[in-house]
């Protein structure tokens, strides 16, 4: 069942790994292979229907047993073990029961961290300087070595928007103090006081689902009905042809398209745009990607316009063989912020010089302005990921696997638009229809993988860090095995 | 120092706990009474400026030494003790270093919450029914037996938000489907698809700083200034005389004005109004009370204007004798939803029947939907506060409280406005202004005890469960002392 890539990927990691830690150091009771007898099972669907009685379960795919759950293997309440490359929605980084963060989960400085949740605003503990100097901004964006710690992407994103609207504010009007107008007016939710600014966005973005960032998310439907939103522009993503290198001007001309619109509305929509923020890749809405250039002319107008620039790694951070997938667009400027959480299973926001921090205080402000336990564990994760050096080692199976969808697209043409090349495992290609995407995703999990969707007809590839050849060599067979039945 | 009420106190609860549980057995090691050398002491100082290097530490009181926090008492870097009666702004409701809350943060169950952190939504974990149906909903407000659990309080105020906005869409459009029309205006933020549709709240009310959660927050300037806000309506809060029972004719007088005021919105407010939220007491923007009559009016309203009541229960849960403020208010019937979050040191929604459900998926939906980790330590909370009758106990500590206070309150007339009156310990007073409630607070730190202020010139006591009456006496003692180097 493997393609000749796949095998070339096995061998080619082996070589590279030779007495190197791999995920069967890590993992010794990791399965080799799934295990899928009855799907759904008994126990998930009767233990589903109590769970439902409580809480919202429309959406669940299976009951998870994590207990059970290793390294690249999620388990379900019946025993199935699936190889999961979806990653509890790209966020498990280092695989199920890691045991270097159990160790960490154990520790006295967690246990504080749970026991004792300080509002760090008010009184900051004695080691947080500590657990964010050597955990999340040593691993900050180029640039950035400031950071405001939140609970979640959406979250990370509003704080980020409220950064830019203060400091637009702050820019215009310079030494002055709030007038009594902006006093009485902002009580009353009005202008000047609450100003009519906005936050730019593009099309099939996907930045959140609180009242801010649900305005700026631009991916479905179902995310936005019935639900006010802010009346904020929006601006076209490109709609590029893959793979890449084989659509080089046709691309460049569509590029070229959205950044003139991109400027057209600089120049005319009549109100003050704070920020622009956009995704390296449109991870929920279609694993949409755009090149170098695009990013970096979105970097230069909106320093032109004085309008901030928000990358929105949300989900790309850590997940593209570098810490944060910007840095593979080599800018001249920084951007202004940049916002994550999943793969850290925290969230903050960077932001370089000043750009974030108000004169006042009590503005950013909240009860917890973060939480040391997930900063904790974020920090623990960094450090996982410079010891055995899990980004580099994620690139060459990346660009392995990436090889080795390419072969079965050319068996299989239904399998198009594959994406990611050179952008480790963060990997999507297209099947003809939506219908046959949700059948091919259901025949996976059946077979064994565990895969998510992205967009409109995307299956979208997010395994975690220790992720390896022979993991993918499973995926592989999976993926071949279930085109065979649907196509052939 | 002491009062002959505070004596009392003393005397009565000796006798009530003779033979139980006390702070004492619970926390061993905790101070008798405060030490303050040095405040604020040099390492403070120097590490707050490492800290503030790379985050907003403008607001921070000390920096805190949880390790060395315990029971009733939170120590600084500095090796300062101080009575902790403001408990990380109402939050923390154990004590800090809480021994069976540390044994349950180093247990199996929560080493898997944190390592495998799930997206709820889609791969529900074997036991977050049983978490969640031992913990949270076992101490769900009469009426309810649903949850949806979220990060922080601002975010259980904006899924209600939204769970009200659906409900209500859901409810006009009967069994048709979304329109086309709604379908295309929905993704360019216009209506009908993202309808004007409002939630209103009340004058000095706080229910979070994220975007709409802000937009409903009407506590001070500077929580809101520079950010967009929704045009959502705001109705007056009754401003009562204190003590209550003093003033009953005139302040329903007051009271009648508001529900007044509020039936003219209902009346004549051109957009559609989803739902009012109102916090029980507003803890944040004065510690204002308002009558069970108050409550009551604006249940009948919401009824008869088919506008859903949310009740912000994210300050006052677990904290006023009873699991929920609005208990005190014997409704016929209860609240639509009911918000929550600082005591249990998690977030979530509870609603009645199937109000926050919606037909659809991926609606409420979000990457986490919750955290277990958060909702088993709120198990565990719920768990203590059953096992040794804490809410009971509170509330026999905080009547005692308020009678030494208002003796207090006859020699020193300074103090005025005493509130909080049967709502155990969750008591405030004013001091003639701003400028003297925050001497008296920085006064009160130097001299050993951590209080906070609420409003604009309010001190607010948000002691935890475990504050007995020998801390009660130790607090009034420096209260007094510090009113007499104030004022005499």
């Amino acid at each position: 069942m493997l393609t000749a890539s796949s095998r070339r990927a096995t061998r080619c990691l082996g070589q590279t790994l030779r007495g190197v830690t791999t995920a069967a150091t890590i993992f010794p009771n990791e399965p080799s292979v799934p295990t899928v007898n009855t799907f759904p099972g008994p126990k998930s669907k009767q233990e589903l229907a109590s769970l439902a009685r409580v809480y919202d379960t429309t959406t669940a795919y299976f009951l998870t047993d994590y207990y059970q759950s290793v390294g690249n293997y999620i388990a379900d309440v019946d025993g199935n073990k699936f190889l999961d490359v979806y990653s509890q929605i790209a966020s498990i980084p280092l695989g199920y029961s890691n045991p270097k963060l159990a160790e960490l989960a154990r520790s006295p400085q967690m246990v504080n961290a749970i026991v004792n949740r300080p509002a760090l605003g008010v009184f900051p503990s004695t080691d947080y300087y500590e657990i964010l100097s050597q955990g999340l901004l040593s691993a900050a964006p180029p640039g950035m070595d400031q950071i405001w710690t939140t609970l979640s992407g959406s979250d990370a994103n509003e704080c980020a928007f409220k950064a830019a609207f203060m400091h637009q504010a702050a820019r215009k009007r310079g030494d002055a103090s709030f007038t009594a107008e902006e006093l009485s007016s902002v009580m009353l939710n009005q202008t000047p006081g609450a100003p009519v600014s906005t936050i730019l966005s593009f099309s099939k973005g996907f930045h959140g689902r609180l009242f801010g960032s649900l305005s700026t998310t631009r991916s479905k439907e179902i995310h936005k009905l019935d639900i006010p939103a802010f009346d904020w522009p929006v601006a076209p993503f490109p709609q590029l042809r893959y793979p890449l290198e084989e659509f080089i001007s046709e691309n460049r001309a569509e590029e070229q398209r959205c950044i003139l619109e991109l400027t057209q509305i600089f120049e005319t929509y009549p109100k003050d745009i704070a920020a622009v923020i956009v995704e390296p890749i449109q991870a929920e809405g279609g694993d949409n990607h755009a090149s170098a250039w695009f990013f970096q002319q979105v970097r230069t107008l909106t320093k032109k316009y004085n309008v901030l620039m928000i990358v929105d790694e949300v989900q790309t951070g850590l997940g593209t063989g570098k810490f944060w997938a910007h840095e593979h667009w080599n800018l001249d400027m920084p951007p202004d912020m940049v916002t994550f959480s999943k793969k850290v299973q925290a969230a903050g926001f960077f932001y370089s010089g000043k750009i974030g921090r108000t004169k006042e205080g009590y503005r950013q402000f909240n009860t917890w302005c973060g939480d040391p336990s997930k900063a904790l564990l974020a920090k623990g994760i960094i450090e996982q990921i410079k010891d055995y050096d899990l980004l580099a080692r994620a690139a060459v199976t990346g660009r392995n696997l990436y090889d080795s969808l390419a072969e079965i697209s050319v068996r299989f043409p239904q399998v198009s638009n594959l994406r990611g090349k050179n952008r480790a495992t963060f990997l999507a290609f297209d099947l003809p229809s939506g219908k046959e995407r949700d059948a091919f995703l259901v025949k996976c999990r059946h077979a064994g993988v565990n895969a998510g969707g992205s967009g409109a007809r995307a299956v979208r590839l997010r395994p975690g860090l220790w992720f390896e050849g022979k993991h993918a060599e499973v995926m592989l067979a999976v993926f071949e095995g279930v085109l065979k039945d649907m196509y052939k």
